[in-house]
């Protein structure tokens, strides 16, 4: 862990380098990647079962490609019924959040007489990487299929390496929940490239969204085009902003939330007081002895865990905006002051009565943000990424005559005549 | 030029090969471009020196880095009258059209009690690619830099090459018009690299848009993920569908506004007469005799122009969402009957006095628009391509109590115990 003061000499700089440190896969998975999905492209189903042989192993034809709905039905509805619950009002609280999202068209006439107007569509496919192994998570898949059916996504793909054949009876019950259409037993970047390109079995799809491993990132990278994709994520980062006021047992258990999730993962500290960082400190170190991830979450916060002591809190806006990370919490008496002032975060989590993980699993808005400090230019995944927009015009000759001819003048003007032509030919003088 | 008939045997296979033609550069730029990426990020100014030099044949030094201010207000000024109020009247018109894009923030308290909400904020800096030669067109420029600066975005940069050192003045107007920041005399990979990375000169920026060469396109690419980027542009494109009451010479003039962008683009007809096809057709040839892009129209037209005759225009907007063009016309008395069905189009022009180049220049709509079937899952340029969404979290104690033991119950399944804690630390039972 490093422990920063805002006070120290030196401390832009060390700040600098928190902030462009990049925790990121310094792997150059790129050439295996672009092999993998090239022999996907031309031999389809025939380089899935090579692949799945080899990185999950098992055999696709005597395991099954798909998972039936019937199977994840049987899923759900065995989940031990508190947990069925859970997942319920989970899936209840996603969608009623998301279905306000849903973008209004627009259509109206403008003062010249032009008719202008937007409207949204849904795309016909979706595809959703859910990870195999550590990060299977249900709440993952009710994030990413839960927006696409509330955009109006007609199919939805679930691709998922089962390795050993063995599926994860939770992310099936999710499935079943989310009104998943299709799950198929296979995953890593040969799975992102049969979702792109299609396959003999596997229909191709217009967006592939959901988290994976590097290679299931820089597949979506290089497919980028070829579909739509959500923001390539990194390792999942947290930010907490608090005063003394807080019960340092609490602000600990939030850094390690984030750092159980991975060794790559980072929980960064802003407190005023700097007896109160010890003391989290402290916390941190107890409770990561009783641990059942404390393998994962000690690599994380000894590698990549930070806590700066600043005089005020005042200073913390501009701190936050420089690492823009994934999540930020504001544990103080009026984080609002604060959050006006944050332009760049994930999500933002308010008071001292919401711990960032009520935001992974049950609050609403969705848990895939952006990291790696890519909340400067992107943001959470939303229905929008499973819509698109078609703009339409219309003119009548008054409104032709009105603004044709300087339409005409620039088009000249750019050297494009047929383009002026197709005006001018309209035109009553 | 390609006739088809819904009619004719084979139909269906014909057009599939005319969807899934890729018009695309065949070239692979992509182990270029990377090491260019690499060598701007290692050495900074001192590569787009070189690289200036080397493509386009002026020192930088000598030329100047950036394009004054001043030189834009010049450029404006000079503007020949006319062609100023063009200007004018498309930048107006563009304002006014992405205005009505800015998103809402959302701020609701739900019946659990938990506050939730999304607030939109501009990103710092963009960048804007305008390319140099042939494509140098002002109307680009204002199309990019008008939703940035509509969005709140404070820092707007342009980069462009000027090959021999020689800027277009119509671009310098249009960056004055526009209100951008700053005017750099780099174009190229390199000059993305610079925005993406920054240089010593060049501060980086969020988000890269404009269009650009496969160079261009492909760094944009790969630079995805360091910055936010718009969607990879392809080769224009667009379907007429008009029936047999149109003057033949309007529909062949939009076809051609089309082909003479480049000799990758393509336009295609569907119409449900084969004798008004076989006027267009003609008034084709005739009109490519006298236009002064010929060359490049008549290369198009040869070798991508599509002409397909079917039985009534029903058949229209299946084909035309298999198609997923960038530009649709329809240039009938109810346009309206087959945009409803019309699911996959960048913009659609509604009825007879709706040619294409109005949309190009002055209508107000994005004229950035996905190509290449891309409009199946992607939106033309808007406001929201310089905007993020950080969404918001608060609970109370109450609403904690309500809705924490489902994310405990859902964290302990998933194997995370650390979020599970997060949340029973503050929970009363």
């Amino acid at each position: 862990m490093l422990r920063l003061s805002s006070r120290q000499p030196g401390f832009a700089e060390a700040f600098d380098r928190v902030v462009s440190d990049r925790r990121e896969s310094a792997v150059d998975v790129a050439a295996d990647v672009a092999a993998i999905l090239k022999d996907v492209r031309q031999r389809g189903d025939a380089a899935l079962t090579d692949y799945t042989r080899r990185f999950d192993g098992h055999d696709l034809d005597r395991t099954g490609w798909q998972v039936s709905a019937a199977d994840c039905k049987a899923a759900f509805d065995t989940l031990e019924p508190s947990l069925r619950s859970a997942l319920e009002l989970a899936a209840e609280r996603i969608r009623a959040y998301h279905a306000a999202q849903l973008p209004e068209n627009r259509d109206y006439t403008d003062a010249q007489g032009v008719r202008l107007g937007a409207i949204w569509n849904a795309v016909d496919a979706a595809g959703l990487y859910v990870p195999g192994g550590r990060a299977a998570y249900p709440s993952s898949l009710l994030m990413n299929a839960i927006p696409a059916k509330v955009a109006g996504v007609p199919r939805l793909v679930v691709v998922t390496p089962t390795p050993g054949g063995e599926v994860n009876p939770l992310v099936l019950a999710a499935a079943h929940l989310a009104g998943v259409d299709e799950v198929w037993r296979v995953g890593g970047a040969h799975a992102v490239a049969a979702l792109a390109y299609g396959t003999e079995r596997i229909a191709p799809v217009d967006v592939v969204t959901g988290p994976g491993n590097a290679w299931v990132a820089e597949a979506k990278r290089q497919l980028y085009g070829v579909v739509g994709i959500d923001m390539v994520a990194g390792p999942s980062e947290i930010l907490v902003i608090a005063d003394a006021a807080n019960d340092p047992v609490r602000i600990a258990a939030d850094l390690l939330s984030q750092a159980e999730h991975d060794p790559t993962s980072q929980s960064i500290l802003i407190t005023d007081d700097a007896a109160f960082a010890d003391d989290v400190a402290r916390v941190v170190e107890t409770e990561l002895s009783t641990l059942a991830t404390q393998r994962t979450a000690r690599d994380s916060w000894s590698v990549n865990g930070v806590i700066i002591d600043v005089d005020t809190l005042d200073e913390a806006p501009s701190l936050a905006n420089a690492l823009a990370a994934e999540h930020v919490e504001i544990a103080t008496d009026d984080p609002e002051s604060l959050m006006r002032r944050i332009r760049h975060a994930g999500s933002i989590f308010l008071g001292r009565m919401t711990p960032e993980a009520v935001g992974d699993y049950v609050a609403g808005p969705n848990h895939v943000l952006p990291t790696g400090r890519r909340a400067r230019f992107s943001s959470g995944l939303s229905v929008l990424d499973f819509m698109k927009r078609t703009s339409f015009i219309q003119l009548d000759q008054a409104a032709l005559e009105a603004i044709g001819p300087a339409a005409v003048a620039l088009a000249n003007a750019e050297g494009l005549p047929a383009h002026a032509r197709s005006i001018s030919v309209r035109l009553s003088r």
